[in-house]
């Protein structure tokens, strides 16, 4: 027996997303960080420093170098499509950011590539990749709880007062909630709902003159089955809905409620777009004053979440915890414990590796991506246009 | 100066809502219980010895007792109408139980005869009379907070699975959380968002083929100006929202959280829908067993309430507690404590005399509760017919 080998990955885009997956990119024991693209030379260095490996400055040499044999995509949402055909036509795997694309052409086009070249497209990190989601959506499908019936999801954060790049506040370019946060919420509604979305109606509220892009959004869903779910979103940073989740944030750490506001508050002496968008280049990796070397990593206390979630089943309501799972029947109520992951958001290249590696078919593949952009898409029409949006594209969650 | 004099009160219904009213009712310093009408004699009786005071068999008999001004009418939904009618051609004004009536015919009429007769017609108690509520609607129409955009409100409780009638189970007779339940969120969400809603969608839920009536529902309104509003309930008993309240339930007290799923556990050994008529009967007024005399009465140490409530406005979010308004602002965070009731719901009896003895014009009057109704039924027709819903009835709240 050979040892198990581990995954050549190729990074390509070295920001708050990469900053974000990096202690899990650099310790999932899956996975071997063999390159990085990006055009920040200052980025670069870092990533040589940091992974004695080449860095490129462009992402078609990320591409054609032979040590790669995948690629995670965390660009900005408008680069995903054409680097997607890219790195398909050089016969590498990919894992691309969430949200898959912008437009719904493009996704199909991003499908239909990797089919073509036979290599698997795959979307993460997403939340409902979280364990919890996971664990609910297992219960559901193995028939301990019933079908679903109405999921309630529901997210207040201060996602628009962080500091952004100009096209993530303009929704032409796919700015706002509803590209950005709407894809994880409704990647989660959809895995515990069964995936297939017939239509759906939805209100969108830009309050912010000074950031004119959809900072909330609210929608209700009819699933092919007659389930419903009711989504609700705001990152306008004023109430914080992690008190639900009993002050753990998203990314699974004890929270100070006490530092909420913070974040507008810091962009409130920015002077203008172009400071903002240098402000968050200089969070981002290779950045100057940022401490020399790997970070070091220790296993989650909690799991990632977004906000509340609450499934009523045939049998039982489900409520997602940072824990897991709580369980409501009729005459019991339990939690059930879904098993910390060795390292934050491993599950997502886990399950990378288990395709790429294993030839295990992802939940969250390109046609999944897709199916959740065209009910993101549907959201921000069915405000536009002031009418139900019917749906097209859907597919249900497999391998569980 | 003449002392001030009291409200002299007939009640009719010595049911469900009369024994939750029933401390009020009694110490309310405005009111005097001066009569009642109810067809089982052992709540006459018992009425008669609790209030030294006449009980009829016959609604008309109260109508016309010349020491009645006003009543309470807390008879079940299908009566209201008639009933109204009745009281207000007798020249008497009415406080009417929710939901105003069962279809807007009915509602439409009850408000001309009202008018007609030149009396009071206002609805209650509803939960959009709370003290939190009525604060929030202060600082939105007081311009503390900007317009409402968009309110998210969620209630689970165990509605569906306390003893009910055969009527309050069958939709077509105002049964179901719909008119029951609704009612209650639709007229707190109504208050807060400005009243008149321009349309919507919504979906609901009957999952319980021994209760085939409406148990859960989920709906998107959009107001007239714009604004958003999410409300979602569920009264299957499973999940119990009250966690979002700090346990404290609808009517104000501690609860015990382990006590959640009795309601559905005590109903398991209830034979049919006769047995179950019976077992709401016999914890209704005058029923054997129940201890003589007035209930005790003391302070409330919280507030009603009709779970988790949101309104996100312009300059900052609003939570509805059990104790308040959470203010969630850009620079702050702060709990505006509403002051108690001396007596639990009070603030129906307060407004009611202040309508009547006072002249003050009611925010919850009968156009109010008609246009409460049409959003009701619109939910429902919404549902059965798979599209958006416009509304015709829509009325703004004044007294603000
Ligand atoms: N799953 C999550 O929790 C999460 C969090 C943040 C962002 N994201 C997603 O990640 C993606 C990137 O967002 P971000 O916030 O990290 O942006 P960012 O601006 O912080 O980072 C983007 C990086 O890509 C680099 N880049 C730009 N053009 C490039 C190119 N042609 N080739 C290679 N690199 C290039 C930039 O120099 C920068 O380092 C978005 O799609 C976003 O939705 C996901
Ligand atoms: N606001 C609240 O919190 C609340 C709570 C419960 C009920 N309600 C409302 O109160 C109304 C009554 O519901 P309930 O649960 O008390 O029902 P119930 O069955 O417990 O009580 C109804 C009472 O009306 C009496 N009655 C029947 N026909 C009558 C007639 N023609 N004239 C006089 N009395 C008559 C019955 O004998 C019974 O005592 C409903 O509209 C309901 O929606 C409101």
């Amino acid at each position: 027996m050979r040892p198990p080998r581990r995954l050549r990955l190729g990074v390509a885009g070295l920001g708050r997303a990469f900053m974000l997956m990096l202690p899990t990119l650099a310790h999932h024991p899956r996975v071997q960080i063999v390159a990085c693209a990006d055009p920040r030379p200052e980025a670069r260095i870092r990533f040589t420093a940091d992974f004695d490996a080449p860095a490129f400055a462009d992402f078609g040499a990320l591409c054609d170098d032979p040590r790669v044999e995948a690629i995670y995509l965390a660009t900005p949402h408008q680069f995903h499509a054409a680097q997607v055909a890219r790195a398909a036509s050089a016969g590498r795997h990919i894992l691309v950011e969430k949200p898959l694309a912008v437009t719904l052409a493009e996704a199909a086009s991003m499908v239909e590539r990797a089919r073509a070249a036979g290599v698997h497209l795959m979307v993460g990190h997403s939340h409902a990749q979280d364990g919890p989601v996971q664990t609910a959506r297992r219960m559901i499908a193995g028939g301990e709880v019933g079908a679903v019936r109405l999921i309630t999801a529901a997210n207040f954060t201060d996602f628009l007062y962080r500091p952004r790049r100009v096209e993530e506040l303009d929704t032409a370019q796919g700015g706002g909630v509803v590209f950005s946060q709407g894809a994880h919420q409704v990647d989660v509604v959809r895995l515990l709902g069964g995936g297939r979305v017939r239509r759906l109606r939805a209100l969108t509220g830009a309050w912010d003159p000074a950031r004119p892009t959809e900072g909330a959004y609210t929608a209700l869903l009819e699933f092919e089955d007659g389930a419903a779910a009711s989504l609700t979103y705001s990152g306008y940073g004023r109430f914080d809905s992690d008190v639900f989740l009993d002050w753990v944030g998203e990314m699974g750490l004890r929270k100070d409620p006490t530092r909420h506001g913070l974040a507008r508050a810091a962009l409130a002496g920015v002077a203008d777009a172009a400071a903002e968008a240098a402000l968050k280049t200089n969070r981002g990796y290779g950045a100057p004053g940022q401490p020399p070397g790997l970070p070091p990593v220790s296993p989650p206390e909690f799991h990632n979440q977004f906000g509340l979630v609450i499934a009523c089943c045939e049998k039982a309501d489900l409520r997602l915890t940072a824990e897991g799972v709580e369980l409501h029947g009729d005459d019991r109520r339990l939690l059930r414990r879904t098993p910390l992951p060795d390292l934050p958001r491993a599950e997502v290249l886990d399950a990378f590796c288990a395709a790429v590696l294993d030839g295990a078919r992802p939940v969250l593949d390109g046609a999944w991506g897709m199916a959740t952009l065209e009910v993101c898409l549907a959201i921000l029409q069915s405000a536009r246009e002031g009418r139900e949006i019917a749906l097209h594209h859907q597919v249900a969650p497999e391998g569980f």
